[in-house]
């Protein structure tokens, strides 16, 4: 437990919230994605997320917002709650979605990933870099603190995969309770065989290591922040924003104004090494404790045990609200009134 | 409380301790400094620090390590318990001394501050300035993180004097219980009349501040962080610290590797303004809880009431301890065993 921890400086004046939504076949991977009922539900899991944090709900899609088997509540009610909290802007990104939300978004014209095991995981990954760094520069004025979350299922094997090109060990998280290591890990050095890549063989070629064994969310985010040169950026996730800040680096992008927030359930993992990650990239990284375990709702408690880790922005929105003066408790109560209505 | 933190992201390989320390005639003056049971004694008062932070105890001075009227032990007992618990190497700048410690420091021959009412309050605030910064660009290379503290008694009004030359509201802090702001706000109006100052007229010369309301400390810190652009360097203490932040600003030199550590004491001052003003100078702040409450010492208790807030880099010196993985409890325990051998 911290005992010197930051006060708030200051409280940014023009937030903006991101969220980037993409979908990969990595997810149809059996027992690769939690975040969703059957693998091939995955592909509604973004679009749900992004319509849980617009409206409060699932609009069209047919997936439930809970992990089985505990019918743990998605993320995104955290996300949602802080944001109704703060009151602070957002904008959806789609960033190669196989089925899109009924929300309005922007759309990079981005395909969905294909599985890592093929030898293009993203297709087309420097024109999805460039819109989105176009992308990045109109923001660039209309924000002065940045963060930026993700929704896509699987997106933790992808990590993992860059991670391993550029050198860095990826013993990744993953939004299940039993870290299914071994199974990444296996089609990780699977994709890696089929795209003749060696762990840090790409590590001067980022935008390759994604076309091989990324995702489209990582090309894209690194776009956004490749185009916002000067303001503060958050990026907000676990493991795979990390993977993002790698990419980042790789790039030979200026990361002084990038720091990383996420939750304490990821920070806590210890199937994953996410500390000894972020200590050797030099990322500030802040985690958030949303006091879950004083809640009376049991879906809420089976955070507490890792069932659910991160995701959609989880971490960021609640450092966002702390930002503004928000408390653990007014957090919690939000999200408990979130998931009454939901649930 | 903050239920979102920043998680260790690295230890510093190098880190080294700075102490600078510096006398002004400011705090002769009845009633401004608790530093020391009399105003003249106040003469002793830096130098015990140092002698207290190298040794544990008092070697040469009359001067009790403890402040009236409740025997609170000096902040020095929290920098040495840090400095024991993680062995960061340590050394201790003479700006100013009226009275030296017998321990070795570096010497940049300035001459004590005089009583900020006269018209000049720092003599050759420039030659101090330029041998600081040589010192700077010597530690430059011995170091890649940089914690600075201080000890100079009476330094809270010559912070308030220089804040309001520079254009910033100064109701500052106080190592006081009882913080004597109108008396503080009285001499420093004489200091600005003396000098033919006013609020904000010099903000474009931060020197020639600290030459008519300042104190030979600031300008040491000030000269001392210019020579070492580029490293991270931190700030230990309150308001004081805040002062030489926004003389550093003001020169003009770039502020992002710097940031402020103290204490919850000086966080949670009602009497005085340090949150504004941080939030004013865009500075990041860490704040540190020793967890003094929990101590069975009556005189470590007393800080909780606020009877001493900070001081010789004991904020800083949290901030390193919890960096290398010391607990709040390792800390107290280590600081109630340095009180039992000193008091």
């Amino acid at each position: 437990m911290n005992w010197v921890t930051p006060i708030r400086a200051y409280v940014p004046e023009k937030p903006l919230f991101l969220f980037v939504l993409s979908n990969t076949a990595t997810a149809y991977i059996p027992k690769i994605s939690a975040a969703g009922k059957s693998p091939e539900l995955t592909d509604h899991t973004p679009a749900g997320d992004a319509e849980i944090v617009e409206t409060g709900n699932i609009i069209s899609v047919p997936v439930l917002p809970i992990t089985p088997p505990y019918n743990t509540p998605t993320p995104a009610i955290i996300t949602r709650a802080a944001l109704n909290l703060t009151g602070i802007p957002h904008m959806f990104v789609n960033a190669g979605l196989k089925v899109v939300p009924e929300i309005s978004f922007v759309d990079l014209m981005a395909k969905p990933g294909c599985d890592i095991r093929e030898n293009v995981a993203v297709h087309d990954a420097k024109g999805i870099f460039e819109r989105a760094q176009k992308l990045g520069r109109d923001i660039r004025d209309q924000t002065d603190h940045l963060v930026i979350g993700e929704s896509i299922p699987g997106g933790t094997t992808t990590a993992m995969g860059v991670l391993n090109a550029l050198g860095h060990d990826g013993n990744v998280s993953s939004s299940s309770c039993s870290n299914p290591l071994d199974l990444k890990n296996k089609i990780v050095k699977e994709g890696m065989d089929a795209s003749g890549v060696e762990f840090g063989s790409l590590r001067d070629d980022p935008l390759r290591a994604i076309t091989c064994l990324g995702d489209p969310m990582m090309v894209a985010v690194a776009g956004i922040v490749s185009g916002t040169d000067g303001i503060d950026v958050v990026l907000a996730g676990g493991t795979q924003m990390a993977a993002v800040f790698a990419i980042i680096k790789h790039l030979g992008i200026n990361t002084d104004n990038i720091s990383i927030a996420t939750t304490k359930y990821v920070v806590d993992d210890a199937s994953a090494n996410f500390g000894e990650l972020v200590d050797e990239l030099g990322v500030p990284v802040y985690a958030a404790d949303p006091g879950f375990g004083a809640s009376h709702l049991p879906g809420l408690q089976r955070y507490e045990a890792g069932d659910v880790k991160e995701g959609v922005g989880a971490g960021g929105a609640m450092y966002l609200a702390q930002m503004h003066g928000v408390s653990q408790e007014e957090l919690r109560h939000e999200v408990e009134k979130i998931c009454g209505e939901l649930c």
